[in-house]
């Protein structure tokens, strides 16, 4: 269920068809759920699309005017899911950015997602075929360029599989088409380096602080399809859902949901904004 | 100056917010020049856009319905620019593409480009920083994921530097930003293998046609900057502008314009519908 779309702080769904969002994916996008009424970690995620902006050139609307969109957008909803897209706005045909780009900003919310009951007992997750190109030059921006996760989505039809594992070119383990991934071995938590492809999703930074916080060591690095096998636990984590344990990988091991993923899950810092 | 836009046969320049063009760079798109009011290479470029359509599994529309948006949106105009935009249409969140999704097609027609005294004399080129991740998923489609070109773009701002030379994150030579790129060596024409980056352009493929058909040998192959050195003439392929002559790489070789690269812009193969 779609609730209601702001485009520069007015309720319309409709946008330019030069808009440079549209033309090249010349934009970025995050995502944030709202719980009682308050978008959590609203200021994460304002911070990370304002590092994505530095990095690309496009200038960076006030929180404030996002803040407003939001609200409006939010009214009657309690529970919701809110996109917001920032767009280098319209231009002429050409790759070459406007030297004062018009910024586009996009808000739409939507019904909350409803856990599913995999959510608690384990997701099953298949390995996909698509793989992430490197280029550190795009690498940690949840940018609008996002083909290879279209592509990897398209690969199943079976409703009890819940996402889809990625491998970058070179074989490395980076993330689920829409979550990072996290390993539990021996005490340590394990993600990848996503120095090259992958997304620094805020739901992944708040777990690695948290873990450290609570004593738990992290391992940032490389890690392969192998590593799954001398995992004692497997989870997901996106902004929206939170941390989910993995109960299968499909063709490799199964897990119970363990004690590191449940204490996160539940832990207040993950919880709240 | 724009012309005409057409979204889906109805003259607006409006499309949804949720389209998965914007969301996520889900589509296509052909830049085609006109001439005399006429579409140059009309077939080829919706036969290329409908192979990519196939690869990405998006429904491809009748090539009467963009016929007739070229048409409409070129009302009054000889001498255009056309750009089709082809997307996989509205969706929900989430990167798995609809079941049966409604193709959003989008034309704009815009002033033709003038020729630059550089067309002739020889264009000016820089060489890229920002390189092209590797996917053969991707490769060859003219697709709406363009944030490597817009980055590389946004490299220069020097006027008489026409276009930037792009490699691949191995340090291939691919194409430069909005153009592929040939060389001639000892009468032989080579041009970059793009299996893994690059865009399969339709002149790109008209000249290497018209080549062979003049009986110039072409190889397909992988190219470095060290092969700008040993090359006797260089020139860039576009729909728009038709090959181009280089006149230097910047901190690389110079050159003249050459009597293949002249004789190939003359042809009427490469000219003419």
């Amino acid at each position: 269920m779609i609730g209601r779309r702001l485009v520069n702080g007015v309720e319309t769904s409709s946008v330019a068809s030069d808009d440079r969002g549209l033309q090249y994916g010349d934009g970025l996008f995050e995502t944030m759920a709202v719980v009682d009424g308050e978008v959590r970690h609203f200021k994460r995620h304002v911070a990370r699309v304002k590092a994505s902006c530095d990095r690309l050139g496009i200038p960076m609307p006030a929180a404030s005017a996002i803040e407003r969109d939001c609200e409006v957008a939010l009214q009657g909803m309690a529970s919701a899911t809110i996109k917001l897209m920032l767009t280098r706005g319209p231009g002429p045909r050409g790759y070459r950015p406007p030297k004062d780009p018009s910024v586009t900003r996009i808000v739409i919310s939507s019904a909350a997602r409803n856990p599913s009951a995999a959510d608690e007992k384990g997701l099953v997750l298949r390995v996909c075929d698509t793989r992430l190109g490197l280029n550190p030059a795009l690498a940690g921006m949840k940018h609008l360029n996002r083909l290879e996760q279209v592509l990897a989505c398209s690969e199943w039809d079976d409703p009890t599989i819940s996402e889809g594992l990625m491998l970058s070119m070179d074989g490395r383990l980076v993330c689920a088409t829409a979550s990072n991934v996290f390993l539990v071995r021996d005490g340590v938590l394990h993600t990848p380096d996503i120095r090259d492809c992958g997304v620094a999703g805020v739901m992944r930074e708040i777990v690695i602080e948290t873990a450290r916080v609570e004593g738990t060591d992290v391992v940032i690095g490389d890690l392969t399809l192998a590593d799954l096998a001398s995992a004692q636990e497997v989870f997901l984590t996106n902004a929206v859902t939170g941390p989910r344990p993995v109960a299968q990988v499909l063709g490799h091991s199964r897990w119970e949901p363990g004690p590191v993923t449940l204490a996160l899950a539940a832990n207040p810092r993950v919880i709240r904004p």
